[in-house]
């Protein structure tokens, strides 16, 4: 299960303020906290204003690549902050997030994803717009995962998102996501999953802890990675367990050590 | 879910203490706790002294139904203390825990079982000892659960249980629990599940945390009822979100009360 810390993200007010007035220091705390936690891979999200994209992702990659080494999630729509993004990368192997089935957008992603060799993430939505049951989902799915392959990157290097509802919108929507991992996985073996996992709570109260029992729903079903909050210390502890109960922790040591430096809760 | 409180058991310490020195207070304290803590039943267990058992359990029933409406779940191998207990129930229909394959020990219990218009655990545990595999736990249930049903029972009104090992002799044991409550209620259309689930978490630090997890595992797959701690309000908590992302929860109401009420952590 590869957490992939969602916190830096332009569309976050904290964030939004400091890429706005280039203050160095939050983007900082949060790069060493997410880090420090845990977190496999740090999302970088430089937010929604067309104008400023392209230098606010270098602005933010610089900074954070100054204090992590681990892998990016270069996160953006836009096939151009992409690129600088993925000019600008130092760290690992960096995951593009994300491709969709919306027109020209693949043809847009995948050259810059294949010249840098990045992984990438297949979000389910094309020009119908989201996808409101499993079999839309698969069927995106089924038009969009060929397309990138046709571009040369190996099933094992794409992370398929099935697109995350609001619970509080349709009580089948949790289900439903959980349905589409296995599903998806089972079509395309080797191909991997994500998601932008909190998105199940918006509107619910206690969003963390409709989030942790979801993220053990959404492992159990075969989800490989997942935005979120790494200083979320029972979500990374009921991980930690769930990985053990999915035998994916040799003698549960991973588990046994995480205890005994007290990172579990 | 029901959620069978699992407090009351003479193998605890300061309980079978309690039953030894036949002072109530301990016991009405864990009768009204569970309660109060939203326990669906209350599990009575007076511990293994073959001389007292009957009378301990007696003793036991007594004070816990002057102090809670609940059903009890009733629970004891020994045929004779179950027909006093039974005898004994004032409160709503109870659950007798338990039954099993192991020669006669089921024409014992299931003619008082049948008598008292009660609900039984089928424990998976035959003669041969108890189950190491998958396949071991089906074959048990094979036998088991249509000899039950000869005599009267409905099948809805069987709980099986898998019989859960720690995970901490063997890492298949989580995966092997999920699966086998699958396959038994698919083979058995109707019928419950339960098991004694913090057994998945002896010889592991953080006990509590690996059952937070493990719960939640066996919800997505179809668990219906556990022996458990319902003091812990993380554990209470995870199960009423779990409940709303298996659309068990119309509109997450239940959920969002809760929540309101402070009931959630």
């Amino acid at each position: 299960m590869i957490v992939i810390g969602e916190r830096i993200n332009g569309t976050r007010k904290l964030v939004g303020n400091s890429i706005q007035t280039k203050n160095k220091d939050h983007i900082i705390k949060e790069t060493k906290e997410q880090t420090e936690a845990g977190a496999h891979m740090i999302d970088v999200n430089a937010g929604k204003n067309p104008a400023s994209e392209v230098t606010d992702m270098q602005w933010l990659m610089e900074i954070v690549q100054s204090h992590t080494a681990l892998p990016l999630c270069l996160d953006s729509a836009n096939p151009k902050v992409i690129e600088a993004a993925l000019a600008a990368n130092k760290n690992g192997r960096p995951l593009v997030n994300s491709v969709t089935d919306e027109g020209e957008r693949i043809n847009g992603m995948m050259p810059v994803i294949m010249k840098y060799n990045a992984m990438a993430v297949a979000l389910l939505i094309d020009e119908k717009g989201v996808p409101d049951t499993v079999d839309r989902r698969l069927q995106i799915a089924d038009s969009l995962v060929p397309k990138m392959l046709k571009h040369g990157i190996k099933v094992e290097d794409i992370y398929v998102d099935p697109c995350i509802f609001p619970l509080s919108t349709n009580t089948m929507y949790g289900l439903e996501a959980a349905e589409s991992i296995k599903k998806v996985k089972a079509r395309f073996p080797g191909i991997k999953t994500t998601c932008g996992l909190s998105n199940i709570s918006f509107g619910l109260p206690l969003r963390g802890l409709m989030n942790q029992a979801f993220v053990v729903m959404l492992m159990c079903n075969g989800l490989d990675s997942a935005l979120i909050d790494p200083l979320d210390k029972k979500m990374m502890s009921l991980i930690a367990a769930a990985r053990a109960l999915l035998n994916k922790d040799d003698f549960c040591m991973e588990y046994v050590v995480a205890a005994k430096e007290g990172k579990l809760v």
